[in-house]
């Protein structure tokens, strides 16, 4: 066989075939194929796409590359989630409690963040003393104990994906929707759980911008998953405006704990409660119907709240800052924006509040850069609602006040005030099973 | 300025600017590009394309990574002539001498073959002492002298285009015609003559197959001389059947100078006359309308045989090959080729005659290869002749014996014999100004 070969197939509009892709993914990740013959395919394939056929075997054939997960030790059936990723999104940190409360088992692997705002794990890691490192033994004792635990990354897991992305970064290939949907589903295949929920988010502040290729990609995804004979949903949200009121780590640990306690933003506690409870129809715990009650229950009842506690205990941080948040790390400089005009907020370009939060110190630049866990932005205001001019319309947070103007204005340019009443934006588009 | 950029642009089928072709096409030749980079953004230009002011400005980059001979030390127009190569194309040692001889300047550099058959310096290279590698003074002297001289490619030309071209091989990014309309003009350019002529051949033996394809690639050629400040002109001309009745490279040299001596088979000879009449009225030698007599003329009285020789004497070869043509390279072995079937030969698939005619070792399957240059085909009977059962139909010529049975097998089935007569194939499509 012989790369070029595959290229020009590809190129031609033409389908490979399992083999083809076995071999192709197997020997780049060996390094026998080199990356300038990979990056055509890739351009190849962002302009003809790949069959549903093709991409599940693409999935298939990375998941195989590295180290696969064996959550077998982890009785019952495991439940993964997986968010494309947004702005202030804390959904993992209240979801996972609220299906470990429910009875279900959360085993989950979760990333950093590189841009706007830190990834679940940045935010687990602003709580004092929690460990995100942990041995499999500790691991599976942590969900076998507390029906919950989410660790980084370990292993040597799917180093085809690892390759891929870094190549796709440079050359312009990565908004292709079977690369994406394969890159994501790769990860979630190894890491061994047995039902899978996608959080896929659409708007301003997501990697989709369009209802539509968010749709595109949920089915792709779900289609992966059956292939792969995994219980496989996807929700689409809404990530146009930020999740909830706080954007920033220890912020939206602090948010988190709340919507925990009952006393969240009512859209974050609408996506969580739905998200939970697709999980827990996927793990067989809830009939349709009942499951959102059950999710709702408990929050109410202060069980998801402890799961969140025992989660913290169980991984070395310190379970008292659910009763008393203060315990969270704290930024010493705050700055008020005051809107400028009276009307209603039109419009918030999640991204660029997301960037706000970054240049507070909440998120990195550089794979380099150290988080200022007190970081972020609380905000006052969402869009929708009426504002008088002179009313606060966010604080923002940061260690190093030298950070304050390139923030607000940032921010600033980020919202827009009009003064006729817009639509209130829709949550959640739909799911795809 | 940042080469992902670049190539997103490209993807989404942007233009990129002249600033932006000169900074990737310096820093690519400079090593300061990778190849995965510049692989990824030639499969984009296989699929989105380049306007013509986009070719031209990518030639000229191209043009620019290297030396640009200057021969202005050969007073007069120099007229350079270019094919995109086919079986049996012997044009070059025809062409030449005509126009040399009616007062033309030609400075010609050439490349090698690989695969079919040979290049023009391997059929240069068959005549017993013949330098394809001369000094610069020694290549002045002799076009000045003779008014031709045909050398192998010299100094750092458009090394650009050596890279560019190495990756292309291997990353099924050959077929784009701007791609291929820069690599061409580009060295054309580079060779530093005032007019050039370019045979674009069409059919079974060329690389463009269709005559629309061809068409595109002499037009954009043509549009990229124009913007160049360069006297261009195309000629369309059939490669579905090879040209003339020798493949390989002594045999072609036979031919040539039975053509040149007004004795070649008819295709060959209107194609030669064509071409040198093109490049006599691009020199500003002949009026429109009179420049194929001019041509004809120089076939007849024995100027353009007696300038062939002139340009092997200087170039240290045996100018008696043109009286005497024994003296040229003959293989050991023959072997005789009949139909098996009376008819009418509707179709010779000219790659596949060349292909055998490697097979007999007249061409470089690999770059190491050394050719026989007595080696080739003798073809007795071509497309649209009548044909007996019996009747031969070539005669394989080669130093190996054991070479024949493939080589048979392989011409056996590139042709085809019909009870219908055909029509008789075009000779030539059109001319591109």
């Amino acid at each position: 066989m012989r790369m070029v070969d595959l290229i020009e197939k590809k190129k031609r509009g033409g389908t490979l075939t399992e083999e083809e892709i076995r071999w192709m993914i197997s020997e780049f990740t060996e390094g026998r194929i080199p990356d300038y013959q990979m990056s055509a395919m890739l351009m190849a394939i962002c302009f003809q796409g790949m069959t549903e056929t093709e991409t599940a075997q693409l999935t298939l054939a990375m998941r195989d590359s590295g180290d696969v997960m064996d959550l077998s030790g982890i009785p019952g059936v495991k439940v993964d989630k997986h968010s494309t990723g947004g702005v202030g999104d804390k959904t993992t940190l209240i979801v996972a409690p609220i299906v470990a409360a429910c009875g279900g088992k959360v085993a989950k692997m979760s990333g950093r963040g590189l841009g706007h705002t830190g990834g679940t794990i940045d935010k687990l890691e602003s709580i004092p003393g929690f460990r995100t490192s942990l041995t499999r033994e500790e691991f599976f004792r942590a969900v076998n104990e507390c029906g919950l635990a989410v660790i980084g990354q370990t292993g040597n897991l799917v180093p085809a994906d690892k390759k891929l992305y870094a190549l796709r970064d440079v050359t312009a290939t990565v908004d292709s929707i079977p690369l994406i949907a394969s890159s994501i589903m790769s990860k979630k295949l190894a890491a061994g759980s047995d039902a899978i929920l996608l959080d896929v988010k659409t708007g301003s502040g997501a990697f989709m911008k369009t209802e539509a290729e968010a749709r595109t990609l949920a089915e792709t995804m779900v289609r992966i998953g059956d292939h792969a004979g995994r219980r496989t949903e996807a929700v689409i949200t809404n990530m146009d405006v930020p999740l909830g009121r706080a954007v920033g780590n220890a912020l939206e640990v602090r948010e988190a704990i709340a919507t925990l306690k009952g006393e969240g933003p009512k859209d974050l506690t609408k996506v969580c409660v739905t998200l939970a409870s697709r999980m827990l129809v996927l793990s067989g715990l809830a009939e349709e119907g009942q499951a959102e009650s059950m999710a709702e229950r408990a929050l109410k009842n202060g069980t998801a709240a402890e799961r969140f506690a025992a989660m913290i205990r169980a991984q070395g941080g310190d379970p008292g800052v659910v009763s008393d948040v203060t315990k969270l790390p704290a930024a010493r400089c705050t700055g008020t924006i005051t809107a400028a005009e009276s009307g209603w907020i039109s419009h918030m370009d999640a991204e660029g509040i997301g960037t706000a939060s970054m240049l507070l110190g909440a998120g990195r630049a550089t794979k380099e850069d150290v988080l200022d866990y007190g970081a972020g932005i609380l905000l006052v205001k969402k869009t929708g609602e009426k504002v008088m001019a002179g009313d606060t319309l966010a604080i923002l947070y940061t260690s190093d006040k030298e950070r304050l103007p390139a923030a607000e204005e940032k921010f600033r340019e980020s919202i827009r005030i009009s003064d006729k009443e817009p639509d209130r934006p829709v949550l959640i588009y739909g799911i795809v099973r």
